[in-house]
């Protein structure tokens, strides 16, 4: 059987392998041949020096070559589309269509392009000119980015093809890439159209390298080691935490994308107008994606009334109609069983599915739907939040809005928090109580929209209060401000024109990148010192 | 004696006091009266809760309300100049005049107006507006703040005065001041003017309050507290790391601005031109403040030549004949005696001083040059890049370009570099060798100039790569980028028009708020949606 190589300083070669893995398809359980090493630490030195001796190269390297590789990976994916599709398809059981062919992989290589022109414009330097003073700053690359990709997103957020991973070459770091375990094909195939891309436009070597898995305590090694610049970590909150202990203590950044229910509060009103049809709309959104999304809202917030109990009732319908997707994999499965059985011990009621299996193929559990009062919830607030991965959500019925205002006030830190209203305006009072509550909890606030749509906007925020992420500041999606991660504050005082990176001349080097000159934002020349 | 209260939520109170401390004058070495409270926990508690109670309002107060603040303070603050720098010089040894009453004084009332401007025009936000998609995103106010202050600039720096406390105000953040224990009284006066700033403005109570001082396991839990929003400390790098282990587990912001030796890099070229002028006005720079400053440069790398012993034995006797200056404590002169000590034992050559006292009054210590050969400090660079906090600094003597080079890529990360080179050019090759190394070691890269001033300019980096600072890419001066520190980024998805913050309205609030909208930044209104 493969054993499949790694890729390491431009070229694929044996791992040093203290064992090998293997993927299983979670729709049929079967193990996919090939096999995959378990690096020792010595392969992730190899790229740890590979990629801090093109640091430099990369950093000081004009924008048109980086941008030119991001274009040159972009094509490479479309022109492999179908493989890549069938590959994630069977490591992951996500449907080829429309999800993988349709959506994620345009959304992939849509943000390779955008990193591509936030490279050549520039503007994500925030380039700052003080020219009475002669003090300069902008945001410049920090060296070697080691890229964590999660499992429910292959492409779009994968390690060595994703939004992590265009926003650190974008902004001039080299990417150290560890594959997701559970789909290491899918991983290959871009990290060999990586390559192949690298070499026709080229780039350094070690511009992208692919280690496929190490031992924990080399991963928390890798992140804190003094030749890294900083980490992207989207997964589980345990591993994300332990690599972010290691991080921590060599102040290293890392960004995390942790777990978050993203909470929906739908308002009395909006329920008396439209309760069916937003039964349906929360049935949609919280089963897409089998519920394997970041911002899949896991837990719904109402008031007790005779149209709460119309709206649950409509969910239950929903999700016992509809047919039970296959899990990403079996440790999913197992996870959303265990976190389903752990709020039911903490008191919440199973009123649909909860169940391993339920009627899907494969790793699959029945879509589930559980419900407590909000005097329960108050008690342990803690345990309800437990994220339950998957196509399952908790429903919370308050007694009054004191009730609700205080579950809103116990909410841990949110990717998103959303509030249906009415609109007649008769839940605008109800509103302005709990929004600032709930502003407070979440990155993204939303009004009358389900949370499963990331845009790729200027303006997203896929980030939010600790433990959703790592930092409140810093958003995972959306160009330029997520390069704004891999990136350090460089300030130049006094230093000779000649000397000073291209962004910080006196004239734009573009013409078109957007810099503040003495607090005004433009793409003018600077004044002459 | 007098024990003097805590402000807490609006009044000052009588501590709950595990003991009391006194200041000391470190030039006549004798106890100043008036005793100031170690406070319990339970004065902690009550500043948290006080604090995040007030937190909304402030978050979502006036802009034009939070500058009329900062700007009375101001004005309070220079009706009562007199007396803080006769306290403060008592307190501190750092000369009335010029330092405190002309320098650090206008420095501070000076920063609290330009976050009073800043706050009221709001650019600080970053406002974003996607108009097509309907998403917008600013940074907004995270919460109550906790600064420390150092021991060095009672005004500037000052935990209820300095560069932190007007920046995390100005952001909308109530302030939980820690004074330092070695400026109280200093500490109290500015307090005393805040205090009665807000009442006079009717800011809520909680805006500011001031702890003295606390056990170190208290101070940790305070920046780990689930009510605080982030934490800016200044001072050793021990303290402030065991606070950063403590808000990282609890996944709280903390920014710190810890040690650092600022190396200065002086080309032969250079040296010949003007090595003596350099001696001069190296030795001026590093006993600026009893080489007490954050940028106070600490380490000299040059080439072996003449000149560089020429430069050595100028700086040698301008130290020699230099009046030594009074140092702020009896701690940091010990600490200085025990970092000379280290230097020595690790193989560096005393050139000068090297003595408790040197003839200065009170707590001093001989002004102190050091020095040490390339090929020695690689064999222990950590033991020679210790801090010697105060009137000393250390010269490593490099053998060849190339040994420089590697002595550049051992330094830790540091707030500042600077090279000087040659007006003629015959540096220019050496600089592009060495500058692009030390670019990554430092926040600012000067040339030809002493790092000792920290302008206040948008363009500033007081900042830079860890143990200088726990995170590359922020600053701890500038108005308004130290802002961007206190600050969350709040998106705003498809949220019904007025609902949307101020910034975020279509309409630009006030007419001068640089926003970025579609992709350019401007003071325009945002086209409708």
């Amino acid at each position: 059987m493969t054993q499949h190589p790694i890729l390491i300083d431009g070229a694929w070669r044996a791992a040093d392998a203290a064992s090998f893995f293997q993927a299983e398809n979670p729709a049929t359980e079967e193990i996919i041949p090939g096999e995959y090493p378990v690096s020792r630490w010595s392969d992730v030195a190899a790229a740890l020096a590979a990629a801090s001796r093109d640091a430099p190269l990369l950093a000081n390297m004009p924008p048109e070559k980086i941008a030119a590789f991001l274009e040159r990976f972009a094509e490479r994916i479309e022109v492999r589309a179908e493989e890549l599709s069938a590959t994630a398809h069977a490591e992951t059981a996500l449907p080829v269509s429309p999800r993988l062919a349709a959506v994620e992989l345009p959304r992939t290589t849509n943000q390779l392009r955008l990193a591509a022109r936030a490279a050549r414009d520039g503007s994500w330097r925030r380039a700052t000119i003080d020219s009475a003073a002669n003090i300069r700053s902008c945001l410049a690359a920090l060296g070697p980015v080691a890229v964590f990709g999660p499992n429910n997103f292959p492409f779009a957020f994968g390690s060595i093809s994703g939004g992590d991973f265009a926003a650190a070459i974008a902004a001039g770091n080299p990417v150290i890439a560890k594959a997701n375990s559970s789909h290491p094909a899918t991983t290959r195939l871009f990290a060999e159209e990586a390559h192949l891309a690298a070499q026709e436009t080229e780039m350094p070597p070690a511009t992208v390298q692919l280690i496929y898995r190490t031992a924990h305590q080399d991963g928390e090694r890798l992140v804190a080691d003094p030749r890294i610049g900083a980490t992207g970590y989207t997964g589980s909150r345990r591993a994300g935490l332990a690599l972010k202990a290691a991080a921590d203590r060599k102040g290293k950044p890392i960004y995390l994308e942790l777990s978050s229910v993203n909470p929906l509060v739908l308002l009395p009103g909006v329920l008396r107008e439209r309760g069916a049809d937003l039964a349906e709309e929360f049935g949609g959104s919280c089963l897409m994606g089998v519920g394997q999304f970041c911002t899949s809202p896991g837990i719904v917030l109402m008031l007790s009334s005779r149209e709460a109990d119309a709206f649950i009732t409509g969910v239950a319908e929903k999700l016992n109609a509809a047919p039970v997707g296959t899990l990403l994999s079996a440790a999913v499965q197992a996870s959303l069983e265990k976190s389903v059985v752990a709020l039911r011990d903490s008191g919440a009621e199973l009123l649909v599915g909860g169940a391993v299996g339920g009627g899907g193929a494969g790793r699959s559990y029945a879509n589930t739907l559980l419900r407590v009062d909000g005097g329960r919830f108050l008690i342990a607030p803690a345990a309800f939040q437990e994220e339950a991965f998957g196509n399952a959500a908790l429903i919370v019925v308050a007694d009054d809005a004191d009730q609700l205002a205080a579950i809103i006030d116990h909410l841990e830190g949110n990717l998103t928090g959303c509030i249906y209203s009415a609109a007649d305006g008769a839940d605008d009072a109800l509103y302005n109580q709990l929004a600032p509550r709930l502003r407070t909890r979440v990155g993204r606030l939303l009004n009358d929209k389900m949370p499963t749509g990331v845009a790729v906007s200027i303006a997203m925020n896929h980030g939010g209060p600790f433990p959703a992420t790592g930092h409140p500041g810093f958003t995972a999606v959306g160009i330029p401000a997520a390069m704004h991660r891999f990136a350090a504050l460089h300030c130049y005082d006094n230093v000779r024109g000649h000397r000073l990176p291209d962004c910080l001349q006196d004239k734009n080097p573009n013409g078109v990148m957007q810099r503040c000159i003495d607090g005004s934002w433009s793409t003018a020349d600077a004044p002459s010192a």
